[in-house]
């Protein structure tokens, strides 16, 4: 078996300083954005651009607007943005506060009832012989774990925040220089929040087993067993960032559209639309704050699902810290990896043109994840021993190195096949969205049809694409090589947050243009830089959901584990209706969110017309409408609508494993993510194409596209009718479901003592 | 142990008793159809109406229209109708016999392959110290019964459609008398089919096992193997009829409404409209000759699932010949109770007004449960010792008959529930629709949004109620437990489909007054009995898919127990990656034949656009359409597009089973089933709620619908839009996979003997 090549001290150093290399290269990428200045000040800086290299000239200049009196009112929206996220966020957390404390005590309450409070060294679970620290000790320690996670999990969501309503009127501004400087001041603003994510929730991971190694000591099992808490509160942040924000975000933008641009027939973020701010601070918390969540969440469980599986292996048992701390010498590298690969768009290569800002998206995506190859091959050589045992379902399992190098790359390319089939299906460049856009032709009808069509194609692919790797994963690692997986999957997250934030702060720049009243050729170039951000949006959906489904499984096995399950067999009437009421949770969850924000939007709805109808001179611009009203709508609906879905995901577990028992949770956990996974992956599709096939239709950019529009002929309404439909679909329901999944997972495997010792009461009664 | 009370003979008595008994009372429902005469000479004996005892004056002579030409323009509508389905049928018979026949030397060659063709007996599977017939026997036979059951589903289909184009002038020249006189023939002739296809069904397969014994004698295993065939042929007809039919119909009714009621905003079922002969024939070779195939599938399959288990417990191993056609007698005695439940609505009872439709079908679905519990506790006292064995995946079982009567129970009344909370969802008279009229308000898209969000949440309580019922069943008698719980859900199989069958000849009977140009009075009668139709539609859908489930385990576990697996661990990989690309399944299916009617349509639109531009007259009415280019573009279509999705349905397992083997085919059935059963019940809840929400606002029967209405006002639109979206999921889609899982799952049983010996070549290479 051997050891790994690497020492523990140098696992102990090049953990922490990667970390803070991710963390202070994000601060960099901050400071350079930050130097586009949004005070009227700035005026004398961007006019002697030429000075600092910028040769061309501000459209505002050359059409003789008052630069000074733009920034100020860019600034001004920026402002009212920001204020409404942040005040948004705290509201939400003000909530989520309360039930973070009251999930934490029932976790201690479950947990420590496993012994009964006993403070009594116990035989360890997989070793008898050794005495393990008392089931007390797990659930002080999972307790704090778990608040750990979920501050990391908001903090990262809040940040990201900050830092889109920071960037989004400072891209709007650089636009007047060149769509290449906007584009850059946007990636930067997402490399940020990229690397704050990824480089945080590595660094608090780490420091937490360092602490709670000092009283475990050797006792890996129970070490690692606590920190599980940490993917779990990083996942229950996540739901409430994901649902809430997501009814938030889409109430907003359905109400806006509904009246705006279908019954007033004004543009899109016209600043007479009341419901417009409410629209723009939806991006940012809904697609940035909840987004990032998400992908923190995925990142922390399954760091916890291969390092909880890892502790009851070789690693743990032999006490190997480099092999154990694996999963997090894979994700120092990555951020080293994705470091360079950002350089890559924002320093080596510049964009010019509208058609490089998709391929130079696309580029970052090849070149982290070829990088991202090396690295992992490294990692692996001097990280793990030649061969090592895994624990699977009873049986010890060895796994070679090679194999296990394996097992990351494959879900790290599944990663990238998963992100080009879903660019495919959801960028206006292909076919499948120009069939979408053609088919509104006949009507609003045929274009759901065939767009509901295309996201139930759009699944084929990733789902082979995911079952290939979790049959390689699987078979040559069991589930620990699931768990590590995921974590190739997610190896590029940096990269990938960072494309991803770059939507919405693109999309809330082109917002602001549009408000600030500037000239229609900024908000083209912001257009295209939004259009790309739809696909990339859609394309991090993709590896969102794609590492969800990994990492659930992940979980799921470590669930069945440290339940003591040895099978799952569907042929028992147990697991059987826990497979197919699983599989019928997303759709419940899904009716839930959407009609959410069906209701929440009827509501913002009522609000825009009434303000219309009553404020006199609002129509033509005279009046300024009340801004504030509509964004307390969408923040008390989405407060208020997000209890009943989030009280599904977290009640569910508990409940079915406390009375049915952990066989039919298995086979609940099973079921709702196999099918939960393809509601997910075609409902973001849906919408992504939807909402490109309306832009498709806008932009006219080809022969067959100005056959179809321009905007307001019959196919373009039929269009908006499709994109509006997709909204909730991509931003609410679909993306909701990788929480529903992988949550249930991981409160499974934090509850599985409990379960596994007073679970299943009805069939103990009858 | 003991015996069944009833003997032998008297078992081999009573099945084909009961058969003919059904056959003879649906014939007689046709001589009481047939006397509506659609020739003009009947002018004599309806005006004369008032000697028959029909009080009432027709409408035509109240309002003066002449009754000669009125019957003789319905007589030649329906004879288009009738000329137009039939040459469909026909043309779909010619490929599906193509079909038939190269798929029977399939089976024969893959089954007789599994012992190298040899003639020489070989020890039985279950017994080895007894011998059994050879595999090649085994290939014969299933080759004879697949055809039996193909035939025999092609005929129910075919006779189904007959009755119905035979009794829709008929109802509308009844609906001159009165509403209850028209409800009376619509009803009668849907009896006519649910008998006819009933006892048919029972009688086929009741000869075919008698047949069949005199060659295997007492190898009871070998027998009811062979006779898995009936269902597979019975259901893999049922593929084409359903995919076929259903592209068939929604391509016409789409393509009809788009141009008609959108574009020219001519009324539905106008005659000037071209597609509109097509439309009707649709609701004739989709509505009735599908479903009936898919029902007589369901049927046929869970019997053949209930024997082939029953064969290899202690009935077969006895030689219980009553015990084992248990499920042929649970047939029986639902043949005569579904025929006292019919005289309740044609004979007991009379309908008077509208408002007593809707009670009066229910009524039939409640009567009906109620009876057959009673015949149920008979059938299962007198027919089955009061306790045996069943054999569960290696080992035994002892089931109690108070046991065996609770697992048909509980199918039954789940059944009942499944039809009672889809009509909840589905029907006008409750809130879930009236919500969904209601965002009708905000337009299409709100309205879409709330559709989808119904038809995600009308899936909890059914998967409830079938996850209620397998847990019993399952638990009680293992998978002949599910089998006969299957049974009893497709117990009031006739009065099922007497209900649903209404529902297409009223619709046609509405069609053809308007075609015919008779009075609205006749029109409103018409659409309130196809008002009522459609929510039964929706209720047959309901059960259809619920059987479809049930079945479809029952037969998973007939081929797990054949292949000889003794249990599908979840935690295996090759388990798993079936389970999820199993999950993904239905969404293919889906995408293709969503796809599919989608372009369909779109032709019909250009040819029906093309028909209004260049025919002079024809939106005057002086001219008249070419309706036969739109039958054909309907037939051409449905006969192209329903080929890619068989083939998916037909080799999935065939490629699954021979080059992954048993058990990842085992996950892909337990996947596919467990997903496809929330698409098919949300999809066809879906189309069924934006039909009622549409005609709910044509009604204009309450205060908040007059608020939406009328016809052409804004909310009206937007709940066509609704309307035609629903159209493909719940005629097309959503109804076809039900067939998805059933057929994979029948398919595999009976080739599962080639798979165990020869499957996995891709796992035995590697």
């Amino acid at each position: 078996m051997g050891a790994a090549m690497l020492s523990e001290l140098a696992t102990e150093i090049v953990v922490p300083v990667c970390a803070v290399i991710g963390i202070a290269f994000s601060l960099v990428q901050w400071v350079m954005v930050s130097r586009v200045k949004l005070t009227s000040e700035s005026h004398a800086s961007s006019a002697n651009s030429s000075k600092n290299g910028y040769g061309d000239y501000l459209i505002e200049e050359e059409e003789g607007i008052n630069d000074h009196s733009v920034v100020t009112k860019c600034a001004d929206i920026q402002n009212a943005i920001s204020e409404g996220a942040t005040s948004f966020l705290f509201t939400e957390y003000q909530y989520v506060g309360i039930f973070m404390i009251a999930f934490a005590i029932l976790i201690f309450l479950f947990l420590g009832s496993v012994e009964g409070f006993s403070t009594k060294s116990q035989p360890c679970t997989y070793d008898k012989e050794k005495m393990c620290k008392p089931a007390l000790a797990t659930a002080i320690f999972s307790t704090v774990s778990f608040l750990l996670g979920a501050i990391t999990s908001v903090l990262s969501g809040f940040l990201g925040m900050k830092i889109a309503t920071y960037a989004n009127a400072r891209t709007t501004l650089e636009a007047r220089k060149g769509v290449g400087k906007a584009f850059i001041v946007a990636f930067r603003s997402g490399a940020v929040m990229g690397f704050l994510l990824a480089a945080n929730g590595l660094l608090v991971l780490y420091i937490a087993i360092n602490l709670f190694k000092l009283y475990y000591g050797d006792d890996w099992e129970g070490l690692f067993e606590a920190i599980t808490g940490y993917g779990l509160g990083g996942s229950s942040m996540a739901l409430f960032g994901r649902v809430g924000g997501g009814i938030y975000t889409k109430a907003a933008d359905v109400g806006a559209d509904l009246v705006g641009k279908v019954e007033r027939n004004i543009p899109e973020d016209d600043p007479r639309n009341p419901a417009v701010i409410a629209d723009n601070v939806g991006d940012n918390v809904g697609d940035i704050a909840g987004m990032g969540s998400d992908l923190f969440g995925s990142y922390a469980e399954s760091s916890c699902a291969a390092l909880v599986v890892a502790s009851i292996s070789s690693f743990g048992i032999n006490h190997d810290f480099t092999g154990m701390l694996y999963p997090l010498l894979i994700s120092s590298v990555s951020i080293l990896v994705c470091l360079i690969t950002t350089l890559f768009a924002t320093d080596l290569f510049e964009i010019k043109v509208v058609k490089e800002i998709e391929p130079a998206l696309k580029k970052q995506l090849i070149i982290s994840t070829i990088l991202m190859t090396v690295g992992i091959a490294i990692v692996t050589w001097i990280g793990v021993p030649s061969s090592f045992t895994i624990y699977n379902f009873g049986v010890q399992k060895v796994v070679k190195n090679w194999q296990l190098f394996l097992c990351v790359g494959v879900g790290l390319w599944a990663g990238l096949i998963i992100g080009f089939v879903t660019e495919y299906y959801t960028s206006n460049a292909y076919s499948p969205v120009r069939d979408v856009a053609d088919s509104c032709r006949t009507g609003a009808a045929t274009n759901v049809i065939f767009g509901l069509a295309l996201g139930y194609k759009s699944v084929i692919i990733p789902i082979f694409a995911i079952a290939i790797s979790i049959f390689v994963s699987f078979s040559f690692a069991a589930m620990y090589g699931i768990a590590v997986a995921a974590l190739g999957m997610l190896s590029t997250i940096a990269t990938g947050l960072a494309i991803d934030a770059y939507g919405p702060i693109s999309d809330n720049a082109g917002g602001i243009a549009e408000m600030a009243g500037m000239s229609h050729r900024i908000r083209e170039r912001t257009d295209a830089l939004d259009a790309a951000g739809n696909t990339t949006a859609a394309i991090g959906k993709g590896f969102a959901i794609g590492s969800a489904a990994l990492v659930s499984l992940a979980l799921f096995g470590a669930f069945v584990s440290r339940a003591a399950i040895t099978t799952v067999d569907v042929l028992t009437p147990k697991v059987f209706i826990g497979l197919i009421v699983g599989a019928m949770l997303p759709y419940w969850f899904s009716a839930m969110t959407m009609k959410s924000v069906g209701s929440a939007a009827l509501k913002m709805v009522e609000e825009v017309r009434r303000q219309f109808n009553t404020i006199p001179g609002l129509m033509e611009g005279h009046a300024k409408p009340d801004y504030a009203t509509c964004v307390k709508i969408s923040t008390d609906a989405s407060i208020k609508e997000m209890i009943p879905p989030g009280a599904l995901v977290m009640l569910t577990p508990l409940i079915v494993g406390t009375f049915f028992g952990v066989e039919t949770l298995s086979g609940v956990l099973a079921g709702a993510l196999v099918s939960g996974v393809q509601i997910a992956i075609s409902a973001s599709n849906t919408g992504g194409a939807w909402d490109n096939a309306k832009k498709y239709i806008e932009a006219g950019a080809s022969e067959h596209a100005k056959t179809l529009g321009p905007k307001g002929s019959d196919p373009h309404k039929a269009a908006v009718i499709g994109d509006t439909v997709g909204d909730p679909l991509k931003d609410t329901s679909g993306p909701s479901l990788n929480i529903l999944i992988k949550l249930m997972a991981v409160e499974s495997l934090v509850f599985a003592p409990f379960f596994a010792t007073h679970g299943g009461l009805l069939f103990k009664i009858f």
